[in-house]
């Protein structure tokens, strides 16, 4: 059983807010939005991006609409200060969009930091140091005025450094780090305190990011928080007052959301809520809930797939299937009560009249995707049903790359219908699409052996052109050898990409499944696949497979 | 760029609420939990589970210690009907423990489902009928009286019905759908109209659940209704209101918690979010969440990993990396400032006083984890980083099973440590734990021939006893014929459980790995792996490196 609780944690203090307003309040307009995948985001990474990715990566949210990118921590990573360095010098910020790094308050690190934006238009310093007790009291040793000086001399010292670059327009962010947990009056006192030194005006504010650095309670009292901020801060016309909220108790979107409600500008995030430990608030459901309530986010997601697709690939992280509004099962219904109420409302929905579909918040077209009733899951949502089946009813473990092949040819059959029938049915088209190709070359056996210098000998049957025949290849192993020889057949160039084999069944019953990709004649790649109780025949009979499908039957 | 919403979505209406209380409540014990894994979790996935798994899976929710469990919906399905009836029959359902099934409000489906409860000694029969205003207009085309009567008359069945079947002790459950569209007013006189059929006491409580079928807006508008709800329902003492958040806007985690706090008394939900679409809200995190606050939950998650794997198993569904407390990744720190905060937080963190570790909300041994610093990660954290490093470095595609068999081989060596040379380590690693297998049988070269009769027959040269020697195999393919050969050697048993081969590298560089599951004597199953530019030699080097690594060097 598990532990009991009681001797080791304590509830989080609620706030007693007195005339509470953000309940009463809706969110009316979007946050200016700040994309910190490639900082925050990417320090989390198992293996942290490379300068290239990070450049695609930064494309990517300029597309989307992302006009703040805090796009690393020069003074504590030599990729960072290079990627920073990178953008300014190859000239990849568009007018528009400001870079943002963080920095810690260290007159060596804010000075190198100021090195590294040398030349920008325009950057946005952000400084952080812990204020909450814990970090006192355990990481650094030292009371309430200790942290606060640190927080006011760094200011000092990043005032007196961004004298020495004028070219760039900079803006100046601190952040009273582990906000979540920090008494408030003393957060307080500290923000105050920097925007003192920092003297903002109305044409040159200053952010004030509180972050939920670890998420503490429910929600409502992080509102709580936030609204007690944003009613207490001096000077609070020249700031901008911005939230930054992790989600260790999966409440960030919803952290976020009663932020802004309670007088938040500005919301600091990830693509999918990347991010230390449990992750950022993620950006693209706090944008798509705004749109669903009819206010646009400024951001773009009409194409939600090739930004799940891109996010994935840069982060090497999934995106999981009931994320919303991105999952690969989120425009599913899998019911047949829903299925039926989906239906019908999509009947008589109108376009360009409001949106009242049962069962969808919203339009799927709106993110380039389409309504996938159960029937249509594998033909319509892509390789994850299809290959998921073909597992399960074949033990067929595709590679990636015919998945997404194979994926293709689904889609474009698109009958039959109920559960059992349609697996099957897509076992019956690989096998067809894969299996059943034997012609022109139709593969009758092979005998393989090993000649003195190691090199591999095959000889291959095949029927072609009407006549039986034997050709013969050599090569350094089966697959090469065999390939060698279907030159011979075909006269054009069969050059192996990948390959893949695994076993399929048990005991006496076992076979092999072989994968092969390959080119032909330097055509694009493709595959072909091929079954045999003999590893090395499911090889050869695959690239004859793979061949058939290149030279057509 | 993304269509302009504005003719097409509009705000969801928020709720004028007189001297709204949520904001100032706190949550002091935990709800009623009810599991809707087998019921609303099951309809959602892509292949729905077999009666064994629904099975297993029950008695998973009962050891985590679900005292209610929607176990299906009979009527609509006979695999459902079945499993209701195998549960009752082969007395699986403990004493303490009461199973609900859904229907809908008709006639012989009520009489279908009270059928399938038959000789329980207690079930809640759960019926449902759709409120909300676009149902009404475009699934239904009736009106408000229409729905309601739906509802009223649909009770009085159920009254009627559950009489056929006195040894049941019953609880009745009324969910009006779609509450959450629905009007406030409207899902109040139709809720009160049936608790005035029903007839409940203090000692009959009847259930009202309000689901938030789909979600519509920011979780305090869900508080809102549920606190309009508990204020304005007839009879509210001798009801338990039961909410059912889904997860379209990211927030059904937050939607409970609000709804808790705003007077509700029981959740319905998902292990680790599954459900429809984006899923039910998930009771994983919200359980942890109260855990955290000092309140017992009264579920047992002590051994998380081993419930995530279960739930992976029978749902075919991935938990994220990122999902608060069981994510592979959520106890990790790859950034070196919050390992030093976390380090030294562990180091004064004395047992039984409470947890100030910072950036940990939680102990990770209360769930029965570890916490991981990057140099851990692949050492600790399981297969997920081990099999990523492994793929990324050396283009190792381990088989699911292999990554687990190497990931204890990793967990037994914590030395090394910076990034690049943990994946270098890693790297080598394996090659010691399996290329490197050349003791007692040294493997030389291979010879292969094809016989008259298509069976494959193989001379092995290999170093054994301290001398050079060949044996011979013969079998239906290549792999079978260098087993027998290696029985002969070893005089033991060598039978392959499982294969896999990929190709590696590409152009002449390229070469095959190959990963044989297998058998020696009998024994428990482990793996050899090889690599060779001939797929047929690394299939007997991957068997000879496998029976080494059993019968010891």
């Amino acid at each position: 059983m598990i532990a009991d609780p009681h001797t080791k944690y304590q509830a989080f203090q609620s706030i007693k807010l007195k005339n509470r307003q953000w309940p009463n309040n809706t969110i009316s307009k979007p946050p200016m939005w700040m994309s910190t995948d490639l900082r925050d985001g990417n320090q989390a990474l198992i293996d942290p991006m490379s300068i290239p990715t990070k450049l695609k990566f930064f494309k990517a949210l300029v597309a989307i609409g992302f006009k703040q990118i805090e796009v690393g921590f020069p003074s504590a990573s030599e990729v960072d200060f290079n990627f920073v360095r990178l953008l300014i010098e190859e000239n990849h910020i568009p007018e528009d969009v400001t870079i943002e790094v963080l920095v810690q308050a260290r007159f060596d690190l804010i000075e190198k930091t100021v090195e590294s934006l040398r030349g920008a238009k325009q950057a946005i310093l952000h400084m952080y140091n812990p204020l909450a007790p814990t970090f006192r009291e355990i990481v650094y040793k030292t009371d309430k005025a200790g942290v606060k000086k640190i927080a006011t001399q760094g200011t000092q010292w990043v005032k007196e450094l961004m004298a020495t670059a004028p070219e760039v327009n900079w803006t100046y962010q601190y952040s009273p780090e582990v906000f979540s947990s920090t008494e408030l009056r003393f957060a307080k006192e500290v923000c105050d305190a920097v925007v003192e030194i920092w003297q903002p005006s109305a044409d040159n504010k200053i952010i004030i990011n509180l972050p939920a650095t670890v998420e503490m309670n429910t929600p409502n009292t992080y509102a709580d928080q936030i609204e007690w901020m944003h009613t207490h801060l001096k000077q609070r016309q020249h700031i901008v007052l911005s939230v930054h909220p992790h989600n260790d108790r999966g409440t960030a979107v919803a952290a976020a959301e009663l932020a802004l409600m309670a007088g938040a500008d500005r919301v600091e995030g990830c693509l999918f809520g990347n991010g230390e430990r449990t992750g950022n608030v993620d950006l693209v459901t706090l944008a798509m809930n705004l749109y669903t309530q009819g206010i646009h986010p400024e951001l773009d997601f009409s194409n939600i797939d090739q930004v799940r697709k891109l996010v994935e690939e840069y982060n090497q992280l999934p995106v999981h299937p009931r994320h919303p509004y991105a999952g690969e099962l989120v425009f599913t219904a899998f019911s047949g009560s829903h299925q039926d109420a989906i239906k019908k409302g999509l009947a008589v929905q109108q376009q360009d009249s409001l949106w009242k579909v049962p069962y969808l918040p919203i339009d799927p077209a709106d993110l380039g995707r389409s309504y996938d009733a159960v029937v249509r899951v594998n033909s319509q949502s892509g390789k994850g049903g299809v290959s998921f089946l073909l597992d399960r009813a074949a033990g067929l473990q595709l590679p990636r790359k015919l998945q997404i092949e194979f994926s293709r040819t689904v889609q474009n059959v698109n009958d039959k219908t109920g559960k059992e029938s349609q697996a099957n049915a897509i076992v019956e088209l690989f096998e067809q699409e894969y299996f059943n190709q034997t012609a022109p070359i139709e593969f009758i056996s092979s005998q393989i052996s090993t000649l003195a210098d190691d090199q591999q000998s095959i000889d291959i049957q095949i029927n072609y052109q009407g006549k039986k025949q034997t050709v013969n290849g050599i090569g350094n192993g089966p697959i090469d050898a065999a390939a060698n020889a279907l030159c011979k057949v075909t006269n054009q160039t069969v050059e192996v990409v990948d390959y893949h084999e695994h076993s399929i069944g048990s005991g006496s019953g076992v076979s092999a499944v072989c994968y092969i990709e390959l080119k032909v004649a330097g055509c694009s790649a493709s595959f072909g696949v091929a079954k045999d109780s003999n590893i090395m025949i499911a090889a050869v009979k695959a690239l004859v497979g793979g061949v058939n499908r290149k030279v057509g039957g």
